[in-house]
């Protein structure tokens, strides 16, 4: 298994996918569609969507079945991008060393952008049995637990508690972890789960990879948290420093460094565990986790 | 057939189902379920969703069955009025009758309100089926359709297109049209179509159906215009003469007001003359499609 290989030829299919179901960037009305490219098409690791793909394959499905169902997740995970670096949210010029969508484009269109994003993310998951890839039992069923993830009680509850949080005291530890639980691991959680369940995995396969997407998703954001700290700004691809000087808490700021990054070794490990009554065919997840753990960007 | 008796009938079983469905005030994270609730019980009319439900009993099918997915109309809906008066859009300080989203809750958590209530439509409607209600089949066609409606080619795009050409010579009549078509008359037609399609209707009728709503959306739109220019405030809940003073341009603004009007007009015979085919059971649109050229609010 050379991970980084095979991340590279799935994160290839889901480029390709991308670039033929969204609208051409000169389709009217043309700013907000340069605006869609633009943010999609900025770089990023395409982890969520080709873990979509993972786990279809885990359960002996099609990963080509499911790829419009996992860019639909890559363009949740980018809508989320967008309107967090807003001015009203977390004020960021710059993510994946280019300025971000409100700073190109103004507030209105980067606003409008994302929400063009999240719209356009049911589309192509409803795509999946609209274009006869996927029954539709599985999509209905994807698209429930996507969209509970990706709300107010998943990815959007866990940026409010990130930006109502942000410059005062903690309340609790408890905060942090659902912080890290709801704005990162759910989206995780459920793209794990998505590749499953449109791939036709029994429930049993379901929830251990969703178990494995929830570890995985908690160890990433500590990684993120850390690589803030101790990241190259080169490799990151935006400055570090940010979490501090915008007066967040991160697992490093609540924890320090060392059990932060004992907490992600546990997660890693937890991850694998979830995966101990797969075989070979959970190899590439099993390569993800450790190379979650041993990042640099 | 007593209109709007059958139209406050129908808005109960709408205002009694968003109550059902939504998470309650307090719910963690208790600010974005409170801004949820501040927008979506602000008042309104509630036609979207009444006009799924009454086209899902055109074609014979059940509208209580369709009731998760009228409110997920609604709340598409509501999350494009939070956008749309954030101070980077058409920045207004009422709606309603009572301060915006933002002006109460701050512009950040607006913005997620917004986010969190489009995420959750596209959670009611696949609820059609998961609360087996609706066939998983026909439930994607709508998420579908109405994803189409809201995303960057339809309500999107159309806003779009308003905030871009505000102030600024209009390119030609088109642009107006395509304004209307695009940010008002596309999620009207849907709403008729989803309540068409998850109501097990034909082709004909779901098209048929579908060119009422647009019909119907249209001339809603333009009435929308002409109250912004002759209506009382009181009864609209919000200043009259924004449109000029945010220099959109409107029906009015274009095409003047007596050609505005004599537009509207046609657009509802227009509405009327796609429901020629459908029996009393259609009484109810028809209803609803003289109330629009005879509203005050």
């Amino acid at each position: 298994m050379n991970f980084l290989h095979e991340l590279a030829v799935k994160g290839r299919l889901v480029e390709e996918a991308l670039d033929r179901y969204l609208p051409p960037a000169d389709h009217y009305p043309p700013i907000i569609h340069e605006a869609i490219r633009y943010s999609v098409f900025a770089g990023g690791k395409r982890l969520r969507p080709v873990l979509v793909l993972a786990a279809a394959e885990v359960v002996g499905g099609s990963s080509a079945a499911v790829l419009p169902a996992a860019c639909g997740l890559e363009l949740i995970h980018t809508y989320s991008l967008i309107h967090d670096d807003l001015p009203a949210m977390d004020n960021d010029d710059f993510r994946r060393g280019k300025p971000t969508s409100h700073k190109v484009f103004g507030e209105a269109i980067a606003i409008l952008a994302g929400d063009a994003l999240l719209t356009m993310a049911f589309e192509l998951i409803a795509r999946c049995t609209v274009d006869g890839l996927v029954p539709a039992a599985r999509v209905t069923r994807a698209i429930y637990e996507i969209s509970k993830a990706a709300g107010s009680e998943g990815l959007i509850g866990g940026q409010v508690v990130d930006i109502t949080s942000s410059g005062r005291p903690l309340a609790s530890e408890d905060v942090l972890w659902y912080m890290h639980e709801a704005k990162t691991a759910a989206l995780y959680r459920a793209a794990l789960r998505t590749g499953a369940i449109l791939g036709g995995g029994d429930e049993k396969s379901i929830d251990l990879l969703g178990e494995f997407g929830r570890h995985f998703g908690v160890a990433f954001q500590i990684t993120d948290d850390i690589l803030d700290v101790e990241g190259e700004q080169a490799k990151l691809g935006k400055p570090i420093g940010s979490d501090v000087r915008n007066r967040k808490h991160t697992s490093v700021t609540v924890l320090g460094l060392n059990r932060a990054k004992e907490e992600a070794r546990r997660r890693c490990k937890l991850s694998l565990e979830a995966l101990a009554g797969f075989g070979s065919e959970a190899d590439f997840l099993r390569a993800a986790a450790e190379f979650i753990i041993a990042r640099e960007y």
